[in-house]
């Protein structure tokens, strides 16, 4: 019994709410026709990116749950599906870099970025002020981390460990962050044995052109689908529960065994010093 | 002003510390010829790795200080360097898979493995009782980790975070672990921006074919060298502190802008909650 997940590698339109939720809705028709339980979309899917000012983005942030999550829920009922998706959050005068979880019952969850880079709108954004969370779907468990939370082992470190099968990435990588898409997601597929789903733009925003590559990878670190990087596509994958949860690899049996949770040693992770770099 | 290390891609013989030792000192006298001021061997060099029982090696297990690092002491003050070896570390009756920094002044510091695969020795060793070390050598600073280490990304992150600006994985890669020379090394470098030195043995083994592909990574995640599947190999790279040191990163000023320890959010990376794997 395997859960069918789809990512969209699309180009999102700044500033153009109502264009960006009819081309996701097209996408996830699509998606859930072909049985697709969970659709994924980029980051900042909603509304884009490359916003100049805080003053500039605001009018294009809502609440969560809000008006894009309703329209979500509505898809969602009608297709018996989950979806998550990224969009700004307003919550008074803060913005936050978020990605929602919805299903046909509305909210089950939403993630604030935590880690932020000097980039694009996460330039006037709040880091994400809540802890990440696992969020029990009933046939699989998935987590969120959006963009450049994918630089730090720790982010799909702490949602593996809490029982994750998924992490899901909603990104819009930049120029410059091309190691991602080759071999950094299949690394935290694999040192965690879980599936991990990358689901980044394309297009150009103001002169910045997103990379795509979007790719979906299995528990042992292999791609399952991949993606170009000027094209739009939908990514398929099979989540297989088993393979997420039994940590436990055989090579060759009383030969050659490892498990990936239970040969930690937690006890000698903590800093051994203070950070010494020259400048951080 | 950059430091020069070597790594030493190299067949080692079971049970034949005179053969070893010898091979060893062959290349140290090669690479200290080329200006190499450390220089890295394998994983269990001295006497091997797939011994069927603790009995069987304990016989060629020392103590640290010991017979191997008296042999290298004597060549390091020759050559003016530093040398990184594996070694089977006795202690009572304890077995340690270890590895030991060697300088002309004798032992700078050693490294007992924290992470056992269940795989030849390590069947019958115990698990390192030392947390992890950074060693100052004047003009770098190093920290060592060993073979499936290299699978938990807190290995490397905690001595990263402690002020190093090498990491080295003397290994003994086994059929099945194709994915660390192919992207998990090139990972550990890019997300502490540290120079990344794996030394992965050739040969087999009582039908135990180690698979190579050893390699230095700088802290963009880019190969310096890689090694082949197969032949004896001498890997150079030079380590410039400034790229290991500097966890900044401007991609477009005022635009663009990271930084790898800066960005981090520790306060979220305590598990959330505890494993829910069903087997682990």
């Amino acid at each position: 019994m395997t859960f069918k997940i789809a990512g969209v590698q699309m180009d999102i339109a700044l500033m153009d709410k109502a264009a960006n939720l009819a081309a996701m809705e097209n996408a996830l028709r699509e998606t859930t026709s072909t049985g697709a339980r969970l659709t994924i979309f980029p980051e900042c899917a909603v509304a884009g990116y490359c916003f100049d000012s805080l003053a500039e983005a605001m009018p294009y942030a809502e609440s969560i749950p809000g008006e894009s999550s309703q329209f979500f829920e509505k898809l969602c009922r009608e297709t018996d599906s989950f979806v998550i998706y990224g969009t700004l959050e307003r919550v008074n005068d803060k913005l936050f870099n978020a990605c929602v979880l919805v299903g046909p019952t509305g909210v089950i969850g939403s993630y604030r970025k935590i880690h932020l880079p000097f980039l694009g709108i996460d330039r006037f954004t709040t880091p994400g002020d809540r802890p990440f969370e696992v969020h029990d779907l009933g046939d699989i468990r998935v987590g969120m981390n959006i963009c450049y939370d994918g630089s730090f082992p720790e982010s799909s470190r702490v949602m593996a460990l809490g029982g994750a099968d998924l992490v899901v990435l909603p990104t819009n990588w930049p120029p410059g962050s091309e190691t991602f898409p080759l071999y950094v997601i299949n690394t935290r597929a694999v040192e965690n044995k879980i599936y991990y789903a990358a689901i980044d733009r394309i297009g150009v925003e103001r002169g910045f052109a997103f990379i795509g590559g979007s790719k979906i990878v299995a528990p042992n670190g292999y791609d399952i689908q991949f993606a170009d990087h000027t094209n739009f596509e939908i990514l398929y994958g099979e989540i297989d529960v088993e393979k997420s949860r039994n940590k436990h690899i055989v090579r060759i049996a009383d030969k050659h065994e490892i498990n990936r949770f239970a040969d930690r040693h937690p006890q000698w992770y903590d800093a051994i010093s203070d950070p010494k770099t020259d400048e951080s």
